[in-house]
């Protein structure tokens, strides 16, 4: 039996699975003091008997296995979390070998076994919610190096008319200062899902999201793009940025994918919804 | 044995070696219209009784063993190699087998192998000359996805002082319109070794190289940055590099590698000077 946890800043969801990436018990609960949530996760896990455990966590997140603070939580808005020491805790109480990476690349690995990306070598998956964040999976891996990526911060180019001065408590005008959830509010005054209807703030979204999408193709050149997270549940924005991504490449970047024929195939929704967490967990696990 | 080409834009190095990564032969050549070029390869190699051969090559280049293009140029400011069929071209004369992959990445994996990276599992290799390019190693591969990274494209924040125009003729102020040496030396009106003196010139140039530095830390969280080529040859650049990359990511990314104490380890040099690409073209065809 293996275990698996989707540590997520609202919710941890739980599972046990097999070899063969079946789930087999699940349970959520809510993401509160690290005190109650941990022995919670020890309570469901103890009796279990799980061989190995795969984490997918909120971050940042020290993901480095060589690190004697694998496992330990960052500098998380989650305040009650930062230098909490998730993966030592539960290895002490859980005695099994745990494998952890951050949600999103777990979210990236889930989608290209499971998901939207299973016919390619390596994807993207970009989370749009409360926060930006982006995970990436290249042949066989997910993408790690001296930290994770946090591709959420990265600097855009300000719209010429776009006067918000950003919610990043780090940068302010970052891509997640201006384009996640809570800015989106800020600067009109109104939740996403009570704008539908206002095309100027889906034409500004659209902007700085394309503009992200564009530097992380110059970069990384993923062979698709998943779009998650709660604000792409505003299906509008899915042609703005891909007309956006299309205009800004300019042509430079050579494929049939990059251009009006076949971008609905490259810039594209989750394939898995709730499961795509803990499935992906469940994978860490089986490695 | 083994050749081994890196195909520039203005010089072709041609060698033999063995599997060990030794060079025991090597000349270069001009970079002319193909058909004088690629004659003098062929005529180079075709009696060294090579078993293989690994390329690497200026962009962009189809670099996708798959694809049936597989090391054909395409829009190359070079106007004769446009769609010049270069690996088709040698491995029907040489006939042998090919490994091709662009010169900024056989870049990253030389300093991987042999140079100031072979210490660490991922590096990223720009270069700052005529244009900007990067190449990345990561886990043992270069990255490559859809088509090869194109870093040097991305778009960056304009400093509010800097009114240039830049010189992309696909994107006009992206990072290499604003920062690559002819974008230098329009702005200014002299070459860069000229403008040593000069130090408001250095100050605007490590400005826009810290930005893209700092958001491909942001994507793609390499353990060493490595930069050459032409610009960075006034070494005047490296510690305001590293200076304006601090306060960018603002604490954000914990890592000892970002504070002052080591981001001398971090941004770094070239550890391999002129045969580089040669021996990591080698290194490929050892594969």
């Amino acid at each position: 039996m293996l275990g698996a946890i989707e540590a997520g800043g609202t919710k941890f969801v739980l599972a046990v699975g097999n070899q063969s990436g079946e789930i087999l018990d699940k349970i959520v609960i809510p993401t509160k003091h690290p005190d109650i949530t941990v022995a919670k996760v020890i309570e469901y896990f103890k009796d279990k008997k799980i061989e190995r455990l795969g984490l997918g966590g909120f971050g940042p997140i020290d993901i480095n296995q060589d690190s004697p603070s694998y496992g330990q939580l960052q500098k998380t808005p989650k305040t009650d979390w930062v230098d909490y020491p998730l993966g030592a805790t539960l290895k002490k109480e859980l005695n099994v070998p745990i494998n952890i990476d951050t949600d999103v690349n777990v979210a990236a690995l889930s989608e290209a076994k499971f998901g939207n990306a299973t016919d390619v070598d390596t994807c993207l998956y970009i989370t749009v919610g409360t926060g930006i964040g982006a995970g990436a999976y290249y042949h066989g891996q997910t993408l790690k190096g001296l930290s994770h990526p946090e591709m959420g911060h990265v600097k855009v180019r300000r719209h010429p008319e776009d006067t918000y001065q950003g919610t990043c408590p780090y940068h302010g005008d970052c891509l997640e200062g201006l384009a996640a959830g809570p800015s989106l509010e800020k600067r009109w005054g109104e939740k996403g899902d009570k704008l539908v209807d206002s095309p100027e703030v889906w034409e500004l979204e659209a902007y700085y999201l394309a503009q992200a999408l564009t530097n992380y193709i110059y970069v990384l050149s993923p062979e698709r793009i998943i779009l998650g997270g709660g604000v792409m549940k505003q299906k509008q924005l899915f042609p703005l940025i891909r007309k956006n991504v299309i205009e800004m490449l300019n042509g430079y970047v050579s494929s049939p994918y990059l251009t009006e024929d076949k971008i609905d195939e490259y810039i594209v929704s989750p394939g898995l919804t709730d499961e795509a967490g803990v499935k992906g967990a469940l994978y860490l696990a089986m490695q």
